[in-house]
Order: C-alpha cells, then sequence, then structure tokens
C-alpha cells in the first residue's frame, strides 16, 4: 500500500519533499537517495532508514525504488527524467524538466514511445485552491470568456547571482504555466517591459511587466517584483467578457489597533504554497501508484522551457518574439 | 515507527478519521476495530486491513494496539476512556468526555492517579490556524487585556431531534471551549436568552444568546444560530481594552458579475475546520507516540460537560446560574 | 428659495452645523443666533452676518426666522422645541428631545396638538448610507426576518464626567435608535452586563454589553466600549432567519509593507458620519422648506429618552427592566 | 459671497453640474445659459431662474457672470475657454480642453500671458478621496518610490458610436490623467496592446491594454474594459520598491446567503464618482470666488489631449510612440 520512493538529489527542496513524505502525507515512504554530495546522502538517508546510492541511475534501478523524484541540480533533470521513463517507473520532477529545448523534447519523445505518461512537473499551483477556484470559475462561464490574465509574482529579495533572465526562468514561470492552466491556451509571442529598476536589486532589471499573447487571443501581463522587501505576495486576476475573478485575500484574523486595521501577507512561499505543496504530492502518491502521474506533464515542463527562454531572449532585444511549439503528442492530450 | 491505532465506534465521524489516518496523514495505522454494529466494523475493518473485536475493551486490551480512538455513542465515552487509562495507552476521545459531571471526575480522578495525561479531547477548534493567530494577537499584546469575546455559531440546519439543550451541549460547547482557550480562564456563571424562534426550527429556540462570565470578569458572547440555510459559518472576535482581534473572512477567490462581488462561505464544518481535523490528529499522532496527549484535555472536557449542563438549566429557569468548578489537578497545571 | 434659519446654540455642534449649512449645502442660510454665552453667539454671528439674539424664544420669533435648530444644553431642549411648535415653525433638534419623559410627552402632545410632524431628531445615522443598505437588505427579504441585531459602538476615549448612564443615555441611545429603524419595531425589556472595566478608564464601567428585547421578539445586543483607544468604530449586524447582514469595512486604500496589509479605521464621529450629517441637513432643509420634517420624529426621542433611562436604571439594579410606552399617536404612524 | 455663474452647453453633463451647484453645494448660484438648442437652454434656464443667452460669447461677456463652466460639445471647448481667459474670468471645462494640440496650445500661451491660472479641467479624479489617500501614501514614502502604476477602468457598455480611440480619448484620458497625479511625472512613450476582442462590443477592440513609459522610469498599465457588463469598476495599485497601496473595495453592507457572502460594486460614474464631482466644484467654487482654479490645470488639459492623441496613433501602428511635451510654463509650476 506503501509507495516506495527513491530521491535524487537531497538539497533544501529534495529535504523538504522528504520531511513531506514521510512526516505528513499518508502513504509513502523513501528507501532510497543520492547526491553529488555523498556525505550530505548519508546523512539525510540516516534520518530516515533509507538507503544510500552513489548515483541518481542507481536510485532509479534499485530494485525497491517504485518512484522517484528528481530535485538535483537544474541541469541534470533531463537526464534523470529519460532514465526514469526507461525504466518504465513514475517521476516526480521539479522545475525545469529540463534546461534545453532539445532535452524537453527528448523527455517527450521517450514518453510518446511508451504511450503513457510518466512524469509529473512541480508546478504546484495548479494544486492551490485559490487557483482551482479560479479555473472553475472560468469554466462556469460566471465572468464570460477570458480576454487578459494580470499575474503579480513578489519575493522579498533575490540571492547575489539573480538575474532578469531568472526572472523568466525561475520566477514568471510558474504564473506562465498556471496562465496556460487557467486559459486552457498556449503561447504564441512575448514581450518584456523594464520599468525604473528597484533601488534595493544593485542594477537588476527588476519590476519587470512580462506581456504573453495567448493562442485564442487572450492576453497575459504578469508583473514579478522580486525585491520589493513587504512580503511574499501572489496576485492574480481574469477579465472576462462580462466580469473578473480574482484570487481573495487570506489571512487568519483582523487586527485593529492604534488607528489602523491589519493583518498579514505571506512571508514566503513555503507559507503561501504549503497546501498546494501537500496536494501535489498526495496526487502524486496516487497516481504513482497507478502507475502513472497528475497535473503538470512534460508537455508542460516544455512549453515553460520554451517560453521562459523566449522571454529571455525578449529582455535582450526589447522587441516582441514570437513563440513556436511542435505538435502536442496525443499521450498529453488530457492536460 | 508508525503508530497502532484501535478505533472504538466507526459511524460517521469515526470512519472520517479512519480515513484521514490511513490516507491523508503520515506514521499511523488503524490496526483494530470495533462497533456496537458488528457487520458495520466488519465492512470498515475490511477495507482498511484491521482487525475486529466485539467490544471496545477487547480494542483497547489488544496486545498491537499503542493508542486508542474513542468515536462511539455518547454516554459510551467515560467507560472506554477509563479502561484506555487503566491500559496505560493515550487515548483520543471525541466530545463529550462523558455525560454527566461525575464521569468526568472519575476520568480526571484516573487520571491523576496515573500522574499523567493519556486523554485528548477532540475540540478541534484550538488546533485551528485562525483561533490561534487570534490567542497569539492576544497574548502579544496587541490589543490589551481582553474584555469581551463575541463568538457566532451558525448551521445551515438541525435534525429533526435537536433540541434548545443541543444548542449548549453540542454546539456552543465548541465556542465554550475555544472561549476558555482564547481568555485562559474558566467560567464562572451563565444565563441563556432566546429571541424570537426561527421559523425553520419547527418550534426549537434557535437562535440563542448564551452569556458566559468568566473568573477575571470577561465577558463570553455566543450566538448559536442552527438553521439560518446560508452556510456554516464561525465568527469571533475579542475585544480588549485597546484593540480587537477578529477571525477574518477567507476564501479562495472574488467573483465580480452581475453589478455584484461574491464569493464562498463554508457549506459545513468539514469543509471549514478540515485543517483544523488533519492538525488535531497529527499532534495527537506525536503525542501519543511519546505516550501522552496534546491540546484540549480531560479537565477541558470536565469544563465544557458542566458548563453546557448548567447552560441548560439556565434555558430551563430563564435565570443566571453560577457555575463552580472543582480544583483543577496539577496534572492539568499546562494547559 | 433660501431656508432662513435660527440657531439656539451655538457650542462645538451648534458652530459645526452653522459650517455646514453656510459652506457645504445649498439652499440655507442662518440669520440668526442665540447662546447663553452672549459673547459667543456675537462672534458666530459676526462670521456669518447673522444677527443675535438674547435668547432662544427671541430667535424663534424673530420674523425672518423660518426654521430653528436646537443646539443648546440638553436640559432646554424641550423648552425651545414646544416654543418652535407653538410659533409653528419646523424645528431641528439635537438629541435628547428632552430629558424627562413628561418632557418629552408635552411636545408628542403639542405636535399632535397641530396634527403634524415639525419636530426633527438628530438621529443621523438614519441618513447613513451603509444602515440605509442594511435597511433595505431587511426589507427585501434577502437575509429572511430579522431575529437578532448585534450593534458595536466604540470610541476612543471619553471625557473625566462620562458615567455608565452616559454609556445609554449618550452612546448607545444611537445604537437603539438605529436598531428600531432597522428593525421597524419597539423596545419591551433592557438589562445590562458589565464585564470587567476597562482600566483605562478611571473605574468607568466600561465596556457594557445592553441587551434589548423587542415587541415582535428579536433581540438587540449593543456592545459600547468608549475607552477603547484604537479609533471610533461602528459595527452592526443583522442575523435572520437565512441570512447575515453587516455592515462592510470602509476605507480608502489598503496598504501592503513590512509584512502587513493595513488600512484605516475613522477617528472620531466627524469622520465616520460626515456623509450622514450633510444627507440630515439636506433632507431636513427640503423638509422644512415645506413646513414639515423628515426622519426621525419626536417619537423617537420619546422612545430613545425612556429607553435609555430605563436602562440606567437596569444598570443600577443589575436586572432586567420592562419598558413600558404610550400609545403611539397617528401624526408619527409614518416612521 | 455666492459665486454667479455662467453655463455654456447644458446637455446631460452641464445639466447635472447645475443641479450640483443649485441644489446641492453652497456658494454658488447658475445666473445664465447658453445652448446650441436654444430651446433646451430655455427650459434649464426656467427651472432655476437664470437667463438665456443665443451664444456662449454672451455668456462670457454678461455682466453678472463671475465664473463659466464649460459643457459644450468639446470641439468648442477651446473658443469659449480662450474667451473666458480673454475676459478675465474662471473658468472650469470639462474634458478635453481642446481636441487639438495646437488649441490646447492657444490656451496656455493665453493664460501664460495673464500670468495665473483661470482654467480648471474636469478630472474629477484628483478629488476623490481614495486616489488622495493613494497620493498620500506615496508621499508618505510607506511603500518606497513608485515603480509601477497598474489601472483597471471598465465600464459596463459603451455606445454604438463608441471607437477604439475613445478608449484613449475619452476613457483612458482619466487614468492617464491620475497616473500623472500620482506619480507627479510626465509620460514620455505609449503602447497599446489589443486581446481577443470582447464579443458584446460589435468589432470594438476591447478590451486594451495600454502602456505608458514616464520620464523618471516608472511604467503605467492602463486596462480599458468598455463593455464589460458587470459594473462600472475602477482598480488602481502602486507598486513601490518595498510596497504597493492599492485602492479599496467600498461597499455599504455585505450580505450573507445562498452559501456566499456578496456586495454592491458601483454601476456607473456617478454613483463611483458622486463625492468626488461633489468635491471638485467645492474647490473650484472657493477659487473662482478668489479669481483663479484648482486641481487640475490648462496643462494638465494639453498632456492628455497630446497623450490621449499619440496613444490613438499607437492603437493604429502597433507600435510605441514616444510623446514630446512643450517647456511646462512657470504659471503651471506647482501643479
Amino acid at each position: 500500500m506503501t509507495l516506495q520512493i527513491g530521491v535524487i538529489g537531497v538539497g533544501m527542496i529534495g529535504q523538504d519533499h522528504i520531511r513531506r513524505l514521510t512526516t505528513v502525507l499518508a502513504g509513502a515512504s523513501v528507501v532510497a537517495v543520492s547526491d553529488v554530495e555523498a556525505t550530505q546522502a548519508q546523512e539525510v538517508a540516516a534520518r530516515i532508514d533509507a538507503k544510500t546510492y552513489l548515483t541518481g541511475e542507481e536510485v532509479i534501478s534499485a530494485s525497491d525504488v517504485e518512484a522517484v523524484i528528481v530535485t538535483s541540480w537544474g541541469p541534470t533533470h533531463a537526464r534523470y527524467v529519460l532514465a526514469a521513463i526507461a525504466a518504465g517507473k513514475p517521476v516526480f520532477c521539479e522545475k525545469p524538466l529540463a534546461e534545453t529545448v532539445e532535452d524537453c523534447e527528448a523527455v517527450l519523445n521517450a514518453e510518446t514511445k511508451r504511450g503513457k505518461r510518466l512524469v509529473q512537473l512541480g508546478f504546484m499551483r495548479r494544486f492551490d485552491a485559490q487557483y482551482r477556484a479560479m479555473k472553475e470559475t472560468i469554466l462556469s462561464g460566471a465572468i464570460g470568456a477570458p480576454l487578459i490574465f494580470q499575474s503579480g509574482h513578489r519575493n522579498p529579495s533575490v540571492p547575489g547571482y539573480y538575474t532578469a533572465n531568472n526572472a523568466l526562468t525561475d520566477t514568471a514561470v510558474h504564473d506562465i504555466d498556471i496562465a496556460r492552466f487557467l486559459l486552457d491556451d498556449e503561447p504564441i509571442a512575448i514581450s518584456v517591459m523594464a520599468p525604473r529598476k528597484n533601488s534595493r536589486g544593485n542594477g537588476l532589471a527588476d519590476p519587470l511587466l512580462t506581456l504573453i499573447e495567448m493562442r485564442a487571443g487572450a492576453l497575459v501581463a504578469i508583473e514579478t517584483s522580486v525585491n520589493i522587501a513587504y512580503a511574499y505576495d501572489i496576485r492574480g486576476e481574469v477579465i472576462g467578457e462580462t466580469g473578473v475573478v480574482t484570487l481573495a485575500e487570506r489571512n487568519d484574523v483582523v487586527v485593529k489597533a492604534n488607528g489602523m486595521f491589519s493583518g498579514r501577507v505571506p512571508a514566503d512561499w513555503r507559507e503561501r504554497f504549503v497546501d498546494a505543496f501537500d496536494a501535489e504530492f498526495r496526487a502524486w502518491i496516487a497516481a504513482a501508484k497507478a502507475g502513472g502521474a497528475a497535473g503538470p506533464s512534460a508537455w508542460d515542463g516544455y512549453v515553460a522551457t520554451i517560453t521562459s527562454g523566449i522571454g529571455a531572449k525578449a529582455i535582450a532585444s526589447g522587441d516582441r518574439e514570437t513563440i513556436t511549439l511542435r505538435h502536442r503528442p496525443p499521450v498529453y492530450s488530457a492536460n
């Protein structure tokens, strides 16, 4: 009844997923881990009574590993995902699926060849109750056909190595994916506008306003503000033909004191999306037990990589850049 | 590492807890069940691969049962709780702890004799993030010393057997417990006011306004409206010397259409308190593994039973009735 | 076209009304003033080019005075109102109509004798857009028949002379009047509960919870907190058979900074009810030009005086006190 | 003490201003009117006891007219404003100041020659309490330096003659002006993006996303949705370096019924901006009595005309178009 999992890469995110799988959620156990830092792999494995392997490939091929989680360094994702597909084992992969479009396509081809989905991408927002309610509202027809989606993604601060390209590939990539989910559509062009830089960013082009045109004509406007200090704040509004739907402000209590009412805004992504991460893995555990995957697919990872990559190109050119996707394989037809 | 649990009583609530323990939360397994309806016990047991026993006492004494959940018919609670204490096994008991004050006192005495807490009462609101934030706000001093707590408890409807006394013993009992939690104080008197009856209630005295005086002087005003149709809505505000703290309205999205903005209110207690139930059992699993209990205690069950009982007396008399509690045993000193 | 007004009593409130009538609203001019402090009357008159009189009676009988505003010391209200009725001139009177029930009745009798309303009482909340929307909601049937009205009246602080009785006669009197307006009903009994005293109040019994039973069975619960520091905050909720209606929180902007969202709460009654005062006088100017009065009547002043008086008695007795009203004269039939 | 006003053009808006000046606000009277439809002028004049003139020029030169309101057909605005300046009379002009940049410049030159402001433009949003609070928040430093202003302007529907250019010149022109007010800055470039058309618009390019770059580097993103059915909804958020400030949702009451909470959104611009119109004219009456003008100036009218004109060009070209303003005359230095 318990899904036996191998985890490749036990850095901060890998460890957080292990914590979730072993102490929060029912139905899973972590039996194998690996990491480029062997010592770290051993420490983590010892805590949860798992076996350590020297390579991700060994984790994948371990006979007691039924499903694989890839939380290693980004450039290695594609390799492990392909190995898991080759082994016929369900695999959960954190974004990005791959850093190059070619590698993404290799995964699409491999999965297509097997004839079924094995890969689930870590776009946790698709499991967030608020975005789900937003999508249900759109599908209900309550606001008419969607025409514009405005998304706001605000971080208190980013590390020193963060560049404007990261605003696309690491940050807005989540907004891009959720826009596709909400609008059930694909991007065809992207442009990026850069206002005056936030003085807190050491020269970083921040904030950015990324504008994406979707195939059916809706417009996506993504504000990324990655050094805005005040909180981690995710905003979203879909403007339809006859109404709008907005992510509600959520907090626990309102305090009135000193002439003001006030309440908390989430401090970081963990606080904001804690329930979404739980739901994401609940769905994955159930799907992986059945030999498959749930929610965001390798196709979604492919579109994310190609779109954020062309977005980075648009930052450089200052122009509108078109996005051309390959044909969507039938295995991904049911989004 | 997994806590092996026996469940006594597998009606609606018992089954929901079993679902939670076996499919939602990590760290627990249900190995034994019993029910007055043996067939039902067998059906439930079969689904989760547990063993069926004819009596609760047998569940408690089963050698592989490390901890017990009592979700049987109210009048039987005390008996099973006492048996679990006698067996030295941690026990989670749904409200009420007991239907009579004498039985509650028997539990207090038994636990005191063992010198440590084994009992956790099912007052899940104490694990609700909103009430926890409310208590933290009070403790922070942000609103000054609390003077009034206004609590609103609204149900869409109640079953036909529900009486005005149930409004105290089944419904307001949660508000009474959370008032004690928030104010860190005990009740000394109670009176109940009954406005004109809701015509939807077939003669039921509904709504009620229950007024409780606390030892340190704060006043608790509890509105119970149990046939109010629109939703399951739990409201709360603490009025302090220099400010107030209010449970925030929480919902996923706001829709604007047809001249209005709108959003959902929870439909029932499951929707409203789903996270609190999860947190309650997470805390219990961890505490029971360590041989003890977390959160609400037998003392809280005792005060709830005595207070709601005297509240029922106040409904009958139309007067203010005083509440006298026995001395609080030291084992309950750390609330 | 311009209503020529005489103002009796030009203290803080009288001057504020004069400011409103001469610099804010169309259609009125102040032509006569009087005050027990003749010098103050002269200073105010000079600013607006009005004539000064030694007594309120002279203001009322001045030939160019078409309508009268009584903002003098409370105990003198009834005398001037009676004189205005005798002169057949419309009169706006700040609360209280009179300090004794007998004086209130004298006004009722005088107005009844004239066969039409001339008196408008200064219960400005009846002109507040939020309370009006609340009443419209009730009348629309959207929440079913009203069963409970909860009203919160919070002041930052009160002057040193303020007593617990003032909490009824000066503060809760507004909540009592608006409860009658919203429920379209009359009080039949009142009781007052006093929690532990706010330490900011120098021994004042504050806050208070005043409970009023209405003839048709609805219950009114009024919280008065007159030293609560944080702001001037007026709360209200009507609980009906199938829903509730609540005064919305209103503010101009929400700021997110330092991990919090926040906004202003009104600082005082002027800020909170500025638009209601304007609307109140707009209605009065129009009605007085037509020789009558609008909104709250002498009857409302009578019920306010009798109810708050018996409320003060209930504070002293600690008991439920019944309220018996005289028959309502037909001249007040259209509320 | 009363400002004697002549009104040129008594269509819907002219009549609404006359109503406001004669029945709502203190300190003004309308003594003269003219309209291209002489009969309509006579009817309106008869109601308020004013004199009718055949031409706007006659209204301006009438000896009892102290100040002028221009609410005639747009193309005639500049002519009357210039005549009023020539006569040395304060003039309130509804937008646009003029339809051509040349005419706007003629007004700037005329006013500069007189050495003082006589013209007030009808950008009522500058008197709206919410926008004022937003500006105060920015000036307070609470959100750091502003980097992006997002404005949403939603109309239920527009008349059949309305074109995409109108979305700039009639609708977004208000957002452009308030952006300049909030950011205290001038536009330097504009581009317009057009998503898929709202099917309710008979081929109208609607909604539009207009992007304006400001001199100091802030970015303004204006969403106009002019056939969105649900309500008249004005949204706004300023994103600063360390926080954000948002126009609050304002409504009177929240109703909970049928599983939902809900409240009203304004139905039209009259409801949304009624208080702003009152404040706008209160400021104008006071300023005109002193021989001048308050708030938005001819310079603001000039920038609005040039910016919305170039915006219309940007719709046609699909490109980013630059905006070059003439030097700002010193008479407009104090904004």
